[in-house]
């Protein structure tokens, strides 16, 4: 395998849930020759190195890029920018350097700024995680029959561009190729609004008067329980995305406050003929993520039938 | 297990996700000598028959009913009364006649109305469910490790009471009882409110101009995802939902919007210490969630780890 491995040397800046799944990922499939990574606390370093996926795990970054031919930025995107200043003298001639960041035109921007010329920077963002955070966090099969999105800028190495669709490929993605301005409209509606409503809604619950947060938790089967496992996500991370992707936030944030109003307005005038119309149509779209293989039709809800069994045998 | 069942006979007003759900756990725990159900519909009528799961179907409530000592209805909360009336004159003296409705305080004083001195009338809510309905979409495992909420109203039995609260607890439920009116708060909060965000969210999404609807189904796994899970549920349910239950839901709204309104003005200015604070602190209440069992940790999100390990082999 090492010898065909499409890569070098692969350097993974941040060993979070991401950074640990492609470690993970590219160590199964062969992708790399050798595989660095560095994190910023001490901690985290030491549980890598227990893990025993990397080959060398680096406090400084500087000294993890080093002859690295794929380097990918693991970390919050408002980290971005400074390390891209700190490894940028350190980077191989025609290294690709990428990440992983939910928000992209402004992390394109901030990054560009610093990096040598002959070095291939392609933006990524792999549409895909769990609530989960930390060096454990990680599984290799994270990004199988996910989407990564690929913004490469204006004038970038068609043959770089391939070679990283080639390796978010084989750790099972489907690659997509988009301009940095238009992935950041699609995910404000498709990931950071809902974050964002999650998170809104997950708070108002923790704080009303008259219900207490017992309840909320053992009744939260109800519907709650699906806005809270989103609205435990990474805090910096998200609080990066929202700063960093305000504009196209804001807009999406306008139409669904128009569309709440009119449900609102339904409610409180007891129509029942326009909810009935609105929930009827909403229901074709879960069909179509499903059809799509985006999710599951199973029933599960984060009760695997295995265990109901057992539960039912008892 | 007939000698011993502590029902001579269930009938089950309506067959969907909770009436099917309630005969297969009923039928498989023995608590009914004879299970019989009515459906409106000649083709769900016909499907009952074919599925085998209870003694009787019925097009009529009121022959249902009859000898019936428990009668529970798993109809929308809109037709709640009107079936009331329906059956009222033909219930046994003794039966215990109950629902499975979302909203109790409405649904109790339309349905009191109607029903005749000598009969038990204990609203019930199992705190449970999925996206699917129809008769095929029940599952005897649907209650194990979820709450059901009993709503006595005043002065009634309580030999009743614990009746059908020992039947819910038969079927995997944890049983707890209150009053009608906060039982319809703590819901507005933990699943009313959730899927009026949900349907609103997943509507916002399908008429955006400058991202397609096949871009918001691929990237869906982003967050979206989450929320259309729950706008797919049953239209006619929930249309009833949000007209029996305005006030509350009205109110939650109003908390809801007031904390959205702080966040929004956070993202504007750019604060991003205020975003931190909020999403460290809702992540809390996840970490509750599943340390109750309402929900797991596993990170599978509708693709079970079995299908990721066999996708990864390929």
């Amino acid at each position: 395998m090492i010898a065909t491995a499409p890569f070098k040397r692969l350097a993974l800046i941040g060993f979070g849930l991401i950074g640990g799944s492609i470690a993970r990922g590219a160590r199964a499939q062969g992708l790399a020759s050798e595989i660095v990574a560095t994190a910023r606390s001490a901690e985290t370093r030491a549980r890598v190195a227990e893990l025993g996926i990397v080959d060398q795990v680096f406090e400084s970054n500087a000294e993890a890029v080093k002859d690295a031919d794929l380097v990918i930025l693991c970390i919050p995107v408002g980290a971005s920018a400074e390390v891209a200043k700190e490894i940028a003298p350190h980077l191989a001639p025609g290294a690709i350097v990428s990440d992983v960041g939910s928000v992209k035109a402004a992390v394109l921007h901030a990054m560009a700024e610093h990096l040598p010329a002959g070095v291939h920077l392609i933006p990524a963002h792999p549409v895909a995680g769990t609530e989960n955070s930390g060096p454990d966090s990680g599984f290799a099969e994270l990004f199988i029959n996910r989407w990564c999105i690929l913004t490469p800028p204006e004038g970038a190495d068609p043959k770089a561009v391939e070679k990283l669709a080639a390796f978010w490929s084989a750790l099972g993605a489907n690659v997509e190729v988009m301009a940095a301005e238009h992935h950041d409209l699609v995910l404000a509606v498709t990931s950071h609004l809902p974050h964002l409503i999650a998170y809104t809604i997950v708070g108002t619950a923790e704080e009303l008067e008259g219900v207490t947060r017992s309840e909320v938790l053992k009744f939260s089967a109800g519907g709650f329980r699906d806005f809270t496992r989103i609205a435990a996500s990474d805090p910096t991370m998200w609080r990066d995305v929202f700063l960093n992707n305000k504009d196209a936030v804001l807009e999406m944030l306008g139409e669904f406050q128009e569309d709440l109003s009119k449900l609102t307005r339904a409610i409180r005038r007891g129509d029942g003929d326009a909810l009935y119309e609105h929930f009827a149509r909403t229901r074709t779209i879960r069909r179509g993520i499903v059809d799509i293989g985006q999710d599951a039709a199973a029933a599960d809800f984060g009760r695997p039938k295995a265990e109901l069994a057992k539960k039912a045998a008892e």
